[in-house]
């Protein structure tokens, strides 16, 4: 007989159909687990990709979900770092192989035997897929648990843990600091926090956007300047200006007008596309100035932490909107119209309704 | 009346023509310049495609030359580093703003006002373009003068001005050290520079070779290993396993089977091709393994001292065939079929005769 827990969630049985309830199978606490009660799951866009299966691979049923913000409601014997009653987090992954060259560099998101996704993994214990953070529960190993800055709003914490890291880890990586130079190149889920955190780390922040609407909310998010892509002048007036650009555009596009825009030795780093640049990349801007095109994963669990310890210290928060559970459905085709400033997040509370 | 000096020398009235004896003028020596009668002239690929205006730009009549080695015949009253009589190298670079951000941190090379080529550049004294080392003398600033070291065979040294340098600066600039794993992509006057620059800091070079032909060759240069890159079954091997790719193809190819060969956060560097890369860049190994794309030019000036130093102490020098200045339309005809091993020299005595 199965001691696996049954859980309610929100998945899709398929790539054509609505999310909707369904109940999945979670194992029980093992000795180093947690078990975290879900309050808020934030909404990605790699949450509407698995469920459609645009990138293939997608298993079904599918749970999305993996800006998890909750509290601990049961923990293994084997557990150090917390307790029940504290407040927990989970990112994009639950585990990795904790043995290799990545893992022991505390870089679990490049683990070189295959880190474990919130969702869409598989799970080490269950033979199924994960389940992500679309449910009223999830049991996780703490060395994939993140503490939780007590001061912060909770409701507005989930997205740190993937459009927080994903933004703060090349920021780290490529050493922004007082003074830097930094682009953000699109204002969505990713963009908008890069923006936060770069002028949190003191550089001297410009969106990057194609569109003039974007001008005030780049503004009022903390940028410096903006300049918009399409406007010949303000591209010209930009060249050599960036010792860092962080691309969030999730899309394919032409990075060359981007590219022209570096400092002397700078990079670009890709964030929020995954595919075929279909358009030439030239190499003239590269080899002149000592540029560089680089691509960048989310962040480690000790990384993840030091952002969330970072956005509690300075007080950083996504701009979100708050839905019910019910709502995804209408919430991803507002996502596909860009039609969200800047993240939704959904109170799990819905879902007991 | 012009107190020009006129200069017996070698070089093209057009890019149809070969390149035939001509005189050319110099300016006479300045406060801070240095005379240097010519020994030795390394040939590099840009000095033909310079003569045939492959790039377009060039300006006629063009002497090309670039690696000059030779020794000082006269000094300005203000020159303090260099005496009559000494060994003195010329590169690629005559001169400098000094003055911007790229010059106060020696990267001459990457000036943002226009550092001045050896040739082709625009004299700043004379309303002219300026004539490089194919010719009897040249007349250079000396903060611009390389030293050269003692110990070395003087014949050898000159293709260390381009093709050493172009290897070095990557090299040292993404931090190669000991035991860090290299590929050098292409075998020719820079790829053979290359592999021993970055066995001489201590690296596990690997030579990626399309050619079977080139293993013994790569062997017999210092390379640990040598991948043919057209046998699937050794880039498969090779999968996630370079720190750093100096990638010296002289043409447009496609780079992203050798991105798969580097290793988490690894960089490819390209350092021989200047132009448009028609094959579409995969982003997938990039922001999966954080792995990045760059460009390098030459070194700066500082840089390009350390790098003879470097090279007298370990007694790293080129691979040379020794020509006379009458051959160098012959040895242009033999470099575009990869026919050199690895690098033309021309004995500048010959240009008297």
């Amino acid at each position: 007989m199965s001691d696996n827990l049954h859980i309610k969630a929100f998945g899709t049985a398929s790539k054509d159909d609505d999310l909707k309830a369904m109940t999945i199978e979670r194992r029980e606490v093992k000795p180093k687990d947690i078990e975290i009660e879900i309050l808020y799951c934030g909404v990605c866009h790699s949450d509407l990709h698995t469920a459609r299966n645009d990138w293939g691979g997608t298993k079904y049923p599918a749970v999305p979900g993996h800006e998890i913000v909750g509290r601990i409601t049961k923990i293994g014997d084997d557990v150090t770092k917390f307790k029940v009653g504290d407040l927990a987090g989970v990112g994009c992954l639950v585990d990795s192989c904790k043995e290799c060259e990545s893992c022991k560099q505390d870089l679990e998101q490049y683990c070189l035997n295959g880190s474990t996704g919130t969702y869409n993994g598989k799970d080490k214990y269950l033979n199924q897929q994960t389940f992500g953070g679309y449910s009223e529960k999830i049991i996780v190993t703490e060395d994939f648990v993140l503490k939780i800055p007590e001061n912060l709003d909770l409701k507005a914490i989930a997205p740190l843990l993937c459009a927080g890291i994903t933004t703060w880890s090349p920021l780290k990586h490529w050493n922004v600091k007082e003074g830097s130079k930094v682009a953000v190149v699109g204002l969505g889920g990713l963009g908008h926090m890069a923006i936060k955190l770069a002028k949190g780390l003191g550089a001297e922040v410009t969106l990057i956007s194609r569109s003039p609407d974007k001008i005030q909310d780049g503004l009022d998010l903390g940028a410096d300047a903006v300049v918009i892509s399409t406007y010949e002048n303000e591209m010209k007036a930009a060249a050599g200006k960036f010792d860092l650009i962080i691309d969030t555009v999730p899309y394919d596009h032409d990075i060359n007008p981007y590219i022209s825009t570096l400092n002397i030795s700078g990079t670009l780093v890709l964030v929020g596309f995954i595919g075929k640049m279909e358009e030439a990349l030239l190499s003239v801007p590269m080899v002149l100035g000592r540029r560089s095109v680089a691509g960048s994963l989310i962040g480690g669990i000790k990384e993840t932490q030091e952002m969330l310890d970072f956005c509690g210290e300075h007080n950083i928060l996504p701009e979100i909107e708050m839905i019910n559970m019910q709502d995804i459905n209408e919430a991803y085709e507002r996502m596909l119209k860009s039609d969200v400033r800047y993240r939704f997040v959904i109170d799990m509370q819905s879902l007991k309704n």
